[in-house]
């Protein structure tokens, strides 16, 4: 099938407007079984390096366990203080970073390796983890298109989460999510609004045919 | 802003319609420079880990260059032949995985680390490779709704790869993409076809709360 000029025009303001949402605007609404659905299709439909769909997600509702995971993520983040660095530790403390109690759902993404050699997979071991990003991507874009929220939260001792979880030892934990409705998506990246970190010139970072010689 | 039902709904015909697609189904026809900006638009807004931005793209069109690509590839998939074992191995033979030489455009993707601590990279370093994958999705799905067709080569020695382009020695090689106009996008994924691998079923990929107990 082909798309019309409009598709590439909904898909660009879907990826402009997306953003990573924080716990301080989520909303407790809960998510209709339609939006669950709609991101796990999402998820399922990406690309997977010899469609091997190595990913598994976990959908957490129960609040004992999201607070187990809030409780990682409070450890790592009083370690991450100190690594940030004298002069952004203040900065940095104020920012509320995830929303793992403040959203009525949240989803583990992982890896799970094949047993067996995978087509695409025999040079670059990573692609299998990659795929499943792509998956993540796609639930993201989707949720923004719903109006949806959605927190990715890094910060945590993937270890522990995988503990929490009963996650097979073979498994990575690639990404937690926190998904929620929002009362309003910024209209930049927050951490760009905050003047955090500067956004980068597109001649900064393409190159033609190779990187240039550095004299 | 918020979206009408619409968008998600082109939205996901755009990812359902999303494929990996090889030297054998490219056209030669150039792409206009108004996809290339398209394109690479939609890696630049991608989400990334502390809004680090850790991607820096090769725009490669020179054929000498390419040829250098093709040539590990070669290498590499005469090796991955003997990994995938005797008793798929024709069947792997016959297989075309990349369009290295038959677009006009490939595009390596990098991965740059960041020379201070990255908000959010400081648990799980590899949060920046997934930022620089969030963008090639991006730019897959741009492709997709542009009726522009992308294949991901993951079948290369990375630091070949990378010395041919003469990458700084901190860069990670994370995609390798042949972009180009396509005589037509298969209905499903070419290795679902061909019956290579199956489609997982949701529920066996989808669990609540945690993983069930292994009696």
């Amino acid at each position: 099938m082909s798309f019309d000029a409009t598709a590439a025009d909904i898909l660009q303001e879907i990826i402009v407007h997306r953003r990573d949402v924080r716990g301080n605007r989520f909303l407790s609404r809960p998510l209709e079984q339609e939006v669950e659905d709609k991101l796990l299709m999402a998820a399922l439909n990406a690309p997977s390096v010899g469609f091997s769909q190595p990913w598994e997600f976990v959908l957490i509702r129960d609040n004992a366990v999201r607070q187990q995971v809030k409780d990682s993520f409070m450890a790592e983040n009083e370690k991450a203080q100190a690594i940030i660095g004298d002069d952004r530790q203040g900065a940095y403390a104020k920012l509320k970073l995830e929303g793992i109690m403040e959203t009525p759902l949240n989803i583990a993404v992982f890896y799970r390796p094949s047993d067996k050699p995978v087509l695409g997979q025999t040079s670059m071991e990573e692609a299998g983890l990659y795929s499943v990003v792509c998956a993540v991507q796609n639930m993201w874009l989707m949720a923004r298109a719903l109006n949806v929220g959605i927190g990715w939260v890094s910060i945590l001792d993937a270890g522990k989460v995988k503990q929490i979880l009963n996650a097979p030892q073979e498994n990575k934990l690639v990404a937690y999510l926190c998904v929620g409705y929002t009362d309003g998506f910024y209209t930049q990246p927050e951490l760009e609004l905050l003047q955090w970190e500067k956004r980068k010139m597109k001649q900064a970072v393409v190159f033609e045919n190779n990187y240039p010689e550095v004299p």
